[in-house]
């Protein structure tokens, strides 16, 4: 049997893990799954004949060392930052890995040490990145091959609620890390448009936004990512006129939510004074200049140049910013703050269904025509379980650990992501019976 | 002779060296001026018979180890982050230290030492901080000898352009370090107002701007220092419902420089693409939405919800920043582009005079009256060498450290600002045979 370990078992591992125990039998595996819990990695495991459950615990040198060593292929559900850690036993002791993570420096200087062993240290395929990068390529490589010329290249996802069980006014509730939400976009974003640079700061960023219509789900907000650019040379797409990548949202989120960077609330570089002991109505005013008269709902209003009984307003009273309710966080950051709010409101309830949107918008001339693609994908979760993100993260990287496995990856070897064809092609194959499948729609363009 | 090394010879020096050279034969001092450049330190000494000019490396351990060791006392004015070099060497070899900067956590960390050696580190001895630290203090132990509760605090301070020489219509050029102009202000600011803390992010500093008059120069605005707070338990303010700090600026320059901040040109954190041979005009539009038909200044305009005939758009026209002029810099932060940009048009000009504004704001209450005190120092430039700057910053430093070479600080020691009476008291009185010197205007108050 070979042994195939999973460090990690949080709510994104469900659907990998079912996976890798699904196909356990078929291809003799042992399915190690690895937590610092290790109730949670038993309940992963539910008992299956080839799964064991064991905590796990990324610290411990000797036991990082003992899980590589025994294992043919390592998958890492770790936070970020632990990847480098896992890889490096990787490398010494000649153990496959993967990840759903961006490919960090340290990942990356791993790359000779990987080839030399022979081994596949597989990154980066989960849905963004993973999926995104899948697709694009795909549909990238086609069009290039029949000698397109690639004018524009637009892709964005989100992480949303599904449409029957989206009831707030802010049409949005958490289905991944709260965190993340709340510190989206800090920095400062770049992408290209028309053959132009464009830059913008964080508090413009919400303002920026492009509304696009995916299938039959009607519209949607694109805020830009942080780095649109930093895939233009390995999609090959040096020569291209606009490059723009992007998060999704529902109509009306940004302008909403830019009320929380516009008064400074999502920083989380300070400890707010008395965190322990204001209210929210006091957290918020606390953004705002003194006034004797006004009550803080006014000062926003004439602050956002919005009406009191604008749906702007709505969403920021329904979210109870405005009440004089304890915040009783110890020493907390602004940001911190807002999450602990948020998640009162923005969280699944327990019958509540996720999905992901993705779309892609190529523009390309072909034979003297411009036309214009758009490829897009919508995933709904299936259960609390097996949600559309535990889904799209998980699968991907199941089915790339079954192909490192089966040896069809074999010639294969390094620092890699998804985005060569004898990657993607497969995987994006067998994604199909996920109902993870891109549906294209072609048109003229100009 | 005592030996005294001042280290750092560039501008702001000039006042400083002169004060130590012009007293060092009553003293029996011999003044060592060393600079990375020894064109530099020569220029200051001009050959004056208890002056030594020699070139100077703080990355070189021996050297500092041999001046410290040799030296009654070091004036370091040295970029902040090289003082605690020096302070180390200072601890050791039990030579005293002066210093304009602010007290940094390594400096800090030196107090037991230096006590336990009986020397003096003395920091922030320079006009903000230091005649700041110093002026409120006397105030504020006054008032509160007489018995006065202290109920507000404001206090700020601006380095501008004397009215005579004020002819751009920023009403502003640089008088210090133009990097720091252009960074002023990112993070966030927190001040205390009403008994309320008050935060307020970078993008909306330059809109939160308070008016104050000071004496017979007219209206200023001031914008917050990033944290007003830090000094509230020094002053002895716990109680106190008011505090805040600000730098002052002509009326009509936040508005204009909040072009920049809400654009994001401001920002230090990455390279703009093409910056050698993109022009200033595509700089701009960088930082704007595309738009086939509109030119940038409308643009502009539009997004600023100014008219294209405002003073604000003037004084951007007037800076060039619309001009197909290529800005010819290698791997340039905005930040960087922006400041050579801003050189080219805010420089003093050969016969130009700068000059120092500083305003105190107390509230106190005593015997049941409430009363406002208005505390304020203007300062001219007397030359291009002998700068307001120079002057303000240079001759508190230069003041404390004769009197630590003459033992009139006795029973001080350790790492030391300027908050303390037996220091702040014979330094500003001295100051005043240099026309630092405030003065007080007092109303009742409600």
């Amino acid at each position: 049997m070979k042994q195939v370990s999973i460090l990690g078992a949080g709510l994104s591992a469900s659907s990998l893990i079912k996976y890798m125990l699904d196909h356990a039998a078929e291809h003799q595996w042992k399915i190690r799954v690895g937590d610092v819990s290790l109730a949670m990695a038993q309940k992963k495991v539910d008992g299956h004949p080839n799964g064991e459950a064991f905590v796990f615990d990324v610290k411990n040198e000797q036991q990082v060392t003992e899980v590589v060593k025994s294992s043919e292929l390592v998958i890492s559900l770790l936070p970020a930052m632990f990847h480098p850690i896992v890889a490096k036993a990787c490398v010494e002791y000649g153990t496959h890995m993967v990840t759903a993570s961006y490919v960090s420096k340290e990942m990356k200087a791993l790359h000779d040490q990987a080839v030399e062993k022979g081994i596949i240290l597989l990154n980066e395929i989960g849905v963004d990145p993973g999926i995104d990068h899948m697709s694009a390529m795909q549909v990238l490589d086609r069009l290039r091959a029949e000698g397109a010329e690639i004018i524009e290249f637009e892709s964005s996802t989100g992480g949303l609620v599904a449409p029957k069980y989206d009831n707030t006014p802010w049409n949005y509730k958490f289905t991944w890390n709260p965190r993340n939400v709340v510190l989206a976009g800090q920095g400062n974003s770049q992408f290209l448009h028309n053959g132009k640079y464009k830059y913008i700061p964080y508090n413009k960023l919400f303002e920026r936004y492009e509304r696009i219509e995916v299938l039959d789900l009607g519209e949607f907000e694109v805020y830009p990512n942080r780095d649109s650019l930093g895939y233009r040379s390995i999609y090959g797409l040096d020569q291209v006129q606009t490059m723009f990548r992007g998060t999704i949202r529902r109509p009306g989120f940004c302008k909403a939510w830019n009320t929380f960077v516009q008064l400074g609330m999502t920083s989380d570089d300070y400890i707010f004074h008395n965190s322990k002991t204001a209210t929210y109505r006091e957290f918020i005013n606390s953004y705002l200049a003194y006034d004797v008269v006004k009550p803080v709902e006014d000062k926003i209003a004439a602050y956002l140049k919005v009406d009191i009984d604008s749906d702007l307003m709505y969403k920021l009273r329904w979210l109870g910013i405005f009440k004089n309710e304890v915040i009783g966080l110890d020493n907390a950051t602004p940001a911190q703050i807002l999450q602990q709010l948020l998640e009162k409101k923005w969280s699944l309830e327990s019958d509540d269904k996720d999905m992901i949107v993705m779309q892609h918008q190529f523009v390309y001339e072909l034979k003297g025509k411009r036309k214009k693609i758009y490829s897009s994908l919508v995933v709904y979760g299936e259960d609390q379980v097996h949600t559309a993100m535990s889904i799209t993260v998980g699968i991907p990287a199941a089915i790339a650990s079954k192909m490192i496995l089966t040896g069809k990856f074999d010639g294969q070897k390094g620092v890699l992501i998804p985005t060569i064809k004898p990657i993607y092609e497969p995987v994006l194959k067998e994604l199909e019976a996920y109902k993870v499948k891109f549906i294209d729609e072609e048109i003229d363009w100009q």
